[in-house]
């Protein structure tokens, strides 16, 4: 059987074609991977000055990659593979990476040169834009490069083509064949079930007591924790970094093999880094755990960002906000703030990170609310790119819609619209998180299926037994299944979102005693 | 005058074959930078287990930058600009640009593209090799990587062409013009005048007191000094950074908006981590002054290394072994470790700076010494390129050089053949050092006499007049210059090395009170 499997994610090197096509696809993998070192670099080193000498530098490496990936060797190669790759003497990889190759071609062909240019180089500038407006509050400063981005998203959008709505032609980016109408079914019930778990913890006057969150960390030392459970929950810093940034990211530069990630410790609030670390950490553990042979390919890393989505979201709500981890993990937390944590204990701890309370910030947002905060930027964002919105109204559109559906709104632009870096770059990622919310759900019930003595083995601080099961059922073969064969492969069903339902009123009917 | 000296650094752009040539210049210039990156990461934060997929990246993007800079629009360019731009139409930036451009494509056009690839991933596979060696002291496990880059270093040299010996065509990528017999005669004087003044200074019996230098100094506080010295210089942090690696080094990522340094501080004796910082920001500061209108282009940066470790050295040296400069600076290492300084005065500090005492490792080499380490490096690298040495025989040959040129010999690689990181990538580099002082001290020379009040001005903290003083004659005008022209713009004269033979015996006679 391990034979079996293992030959499955090898590619039949010894076939010409493949041999080819592996060649020029090495290559464009080598140049993505320095395109994200330079993007790493951006959000965690670069000197402020050199914020438009990197979009140039951005600019052009996109300009070789699209000639790249536009190569009418590849195209020619992908045709002759097309039929030829369902033949039994091809693997699993093999057929994989001719997927994922054609669509890359396919994408790629459909821009022109000079817009994949022009689109990196103001994503580089609109970061730098970004990151200053959100320090300053001062959206007027933001806003003529989001509206340059909305203007070249809608023209790539318009060059890929589109079925129903423009919107879906972005979304196919980070989730292969999904629209809106689909993700509306999707989320219907996801709406539904926030809307109710939300009014009935306030309608039973029951409270959760986070105080045991704040106090004054200094924020080296929440790097060292953040670190610390990193390794904990067994991500290999022999194949990986952590460093701060202005918003928490993982960075797979050359999966398995160079897998970084970022925290953004607040001072004031442990929580917001210990959790970016653990949704972080379920991104890179994904990343990581791709087997060898599919590295410098594009099928080595996560099979769309809703799946990518559903690990980090699986670490860092259903594991990492359980008691159960927690009696496995405080130590560590208590041990890098003795004094805060003293007379805290992990039931306390746990607890805490569960409150469930309307709140500005998505990142830090409990699981009630979470995927509020995404259907407010998805509804957004698919007017931005569908409609026809002023860019000057965007503040005051993201305020009525915070107040209409968590019926609190910011005062400042910092903790509102520019509270996100998605934009600096594109649309259509946000709804990734609720459909990772979702499958990341499913996924769980298996596993707690899988293992009945789930929670004991958490608390031991064992978990090891979690990655091994997802390394073998999933991490392993990264891209090469689309995500609705994914999930099958993992769950034996394809996704529903009755699964998410189910989680979240059972879990908060426990907290909150309902 | 301003607006004349301005006008020599713009280029034409609006001359149609400038403009074409500018387009072409700046992507290689870009890709250039990704490169740069690249090497600047895997110093500083790469992670252990991706060192293989980096040397990859490497390979492909000096593919590609190899495609860049042998496209034959660029070589049609190049030959109708030759003679035309030496019409006053054009300015000093245009001829600078072109003689740059067409040195590069003619280098470029002489290797074949898969040697260049080769010898990026050998360099990065190398430097990984050479780490671990380092940190293990074992020489075996490096020495197969060096003699594929001496086997790869010939071949390049090969196809370079040269008159005289093979090491001139390396020689040539560091000093244009330069070769071996040049640099006999140029050294020749340096030899002797070390060997004197080491006889001299060892025959007096005075000596110098450099106890206050040991001791047992947190790194951290370390690298905060480096960059409050750094800052001090006038290195801008708002385009650099500063970063810890194995060996210290200056990237100009892309002058002047993206110039990092690094310093690798050790623990028991601070001059380490602080004449890296003073020598690393001579090179830093150099690149941050070429003018921003020949960013993008092969003409931002130094003129050749030999002029660019004259900046780093004079930096490190002339100015930052003085006492003067303590007296102006030296708060900012008591204020880092007050109690170990407490009872150190400046004079003490900056002459435990000039003890001098033959040495295993060059980087903390006291100046009269220095040079003899460069020679025992120039020495063996000459016979590696030039003769058939064993490489399993370099320990023997460096530790017999060592007993031969200062008297004393390694008992550990790791403090002896393997201490360098230049031997990782390439060879030829090494004479730039000893070049650099002689460049260094005739420019020494010239600032002394330009400001009668040299000594008084950095005891009173400034070093703005210097580097302002260096902007104007060297910095702005990056390499439009060939070094030779240069150092006459500069200093009036030639390159003549008893400016160093002066320098040095003037300022050790002082000393030693000889």
């Amino acid at each position: 059987m391990l034979t079996q499997k293992t030959t499955a994610l090898e590619f039949s090197r010894k076939d010409e074609r493949i041999a080819a096509l592996l060649e020029l696809v090495e290559k464009i993998d080598d140049l993505k991977s320095l395109n994200d070192l330079a993007e790493w670099d951006q959000n965690t080193l670069l000197p402020d000055g050199a914020g438009g000498t990197r979009g140039n530098q951005m600019a052009t490496i996109q300009g070789v990659l699209h000639d790249y990936r536009t190569n009418p060797r590849l195209g020619h190669l992908l045709d002759e593979l097309q039929e030829r790759v369902k033949g039994a003497e091809y693997t699993d990889a093999d057929r994989g990476l001719v997927h994922e190759a054609r669509r890359m071609y396919k994408q790629s062909t459909k821009l022109p040169r000079a817009l994949v240019e022009e689109m990196a180089r103001v994503a580089a500038n609109s970061f730098e834009a970004w990151r200053r407006a959100r320090e300053r509050n001062d959206f007027a400063s933001f806003a003529p490069w989001l509206a340059r981005t909305v203007e070249l998203q809608r023209e790539a959008a318009d060059h890929f083509g589109y079925e129903e709505t423009r919107y879906d032609a972005l979304l196919d980016l980070y989730e292969p064949t999904m629209t809106v109408s689909k993700l509306d079914r999707l989320f219907a019930p996801v709406r539904e079930v926030s809307a109710t778990m939300l009014r009935r913890i306030k309608s039973s006057g029951n409270t959760v007591d986070d105080a045991c969150l704040a106090g004054d960390f200094d924020t080296e030392k929440q790097v060292a924790l953040s670190k610390r459970l990193l390794t904990g929950m067994g991500y290999d810093f022999n194949r990986g970094a952590i460093a701060v940034s202005p918003h928490p990211f993982t960075s797979g530069i050359s999966s398995p093999f160079d897998v970084r990630v970022t925290v953004h410790p607040d001072r004031h609030h442990i929580q917001a880094a210990i959790m970016a670390a653990i949704h972080e950490g379920g991104h890179a553990l994904y990343e990581q755990g791709s087997s060898e042979s599919l590295a410098r390919t594009l099928v080595a890393g996560g099979a769309s960002m809703g799946v990518h989505e559903s690990q980090s979201r699986l670490w860092e709500n259903a594991i990492g906000r359980s008691e159960a981890f927690w009696r496995g993990q405080f130590a560590a937390v208590r041990e890098a703030f003795p004094q805060h944590f003293a007379n805290v204990d992990e039931a306390t701890f746990a607890r805490a990170l569960n409150k469930v309370q309307p709140s500005l910030i998505r990142i830090e947002a409990d699981e009630v609310t979470y995927n509020l905060h995404i259907i407010v930027r998805y509804e957004l964002e698919r007017e931005l790119i569908n409609g026809k919105v002023a860019i000057e109204s965007l503040p005051r559109m993201w305020n009525a819609k915070y107040r209409e559906y968590l019926g609190i709104e910011p005062e400042r632009d910092s903790e509102g619209v520019l509270q996100d870096i998605h934009w600096t770059s594109g649309f259509g990622y946000f709804p990734s998180y609720t459909l990772g919310n979702l499958y990341g759900a499913q996924i769980y019930a298996t596993l707690r299926q899988e293992f009945r003595d789930f929670d004991e083995r958490l608390a031991i601080g064992d978990t090891a037994f979690v990655l091994n099961w997802l390394h073998e059922k999933m991490y392993a073969v990264g891209s090469i299944y689309l995500p609705e064969e994914l999930m099958k492969r993992v769950t034996g069903k394809t996704p529903d979102p009755q699964f998410f339902v189910r989680y979240l009123t059972s879990k908060f009917e426990g907290i909150y005693e309902l």
